[in-house]
């Protein structure tokens, strides 16, 4: 079922992903922090300001929070394998579970990078930098890097569809 | 080098690719119409907006263009092998570019469909709904559905890279 005749080139692919996971997660983790914080009191009117009065922030949060869910999942179970020696899926289900499950979660990522940035770009234009819009450009920017690190695990799990059984 | 064993099964998933570009070219082409020719003059104060005004809307306007031109080019190289019955790539290359291709091409089409909703959203909230809004809204809603044409098409052509030489 499983090529096992090449153990090593796949245990390399295997550490790869698993690194481009830590660094996703790890991004995700600071870009959640620094919007979910983000407050803005103006000192002359008074006026706050907080992330979830913009729809497209709260999109944005959303979709942090469900990349660092399947990110976590996808740790877990890389250090399920490694400890117990076991795959969780049997057959061709991992690798599946793996493509489609990078692939759809990279999408999600940066259309809600591009949300974010497209409003913060939008909404302080012409209006001085501030900490409000430094902090949503920051957190959008770390989300764009967590994209990126999940599109190449997506084209690695692409590539690793040939394995499959059924080819 | 290319598996020719099963001429059926792989023409049919090259109808089902040209035919899923086809869909693809025709709503990017309805968005872009519909984005471009976007503009309201306000009765009262006699204000004109223009999709041009907004930067997230020519970001959009971008990857509608980006979108469209890459759909051409592959109609185009789908009828030239037609035609001609020869491959436009040696080897891998066309697997690859195909790969490649709807991957890049689907993720600008989902960033730019997202800027333009987030922004949209943002920008006219509280205002009652008007024909700049609307029309704003339905681009960025084609070009939601020719992203997932592309999206379909990515998996496609990643189930296809198993036919690739080096495996």
């Amino acid at each position: 079922m499983v090529d096992n005749s090449s153990p090593s080139s796949s245990t390399v692919s295997r550490t790869v992903l698993l690194f481009l996971r830590v660094l996703t997660f790890v991004f995700l983790l600071i870009a959640l922090i620094l919007i979910a914080a983000n407050k803005y009191t103006n000192d002359e009117t008074g006026d706050k300001v907080k992330f979830s009065d913009f729809y497209a922030y709260r999109y944005m949060i959303s979709t942090i929070v469900i990349g660092f869910a399947y990110n976590l999942l996808q740790m877990a179970l890389s250090i399920f394998i490694v400890v117990s020696g076991n795959r969780v899926f049997n057959g061709d289900s991992g690798y599946l579970f793996n493509f489609f499950g990078d692939k759809i979660i990279s999408y999600f990522l940066i259309s809600g990078s591009a949300a974010g940035f497209g409003v913060t770009v939008e909404m302080f234009r012409g209006v001085p930098s501030n900490s409000f819009s430094d902090k949503a450009n920051a957190s959008a920017s770390l989300l764009l890097i967590g994209f990126l690190f999940t599109a190449i695990a997506s084209t690695y799990t692409a590539f690793a569809l040939p394995k499959k059984a059924n080819n």
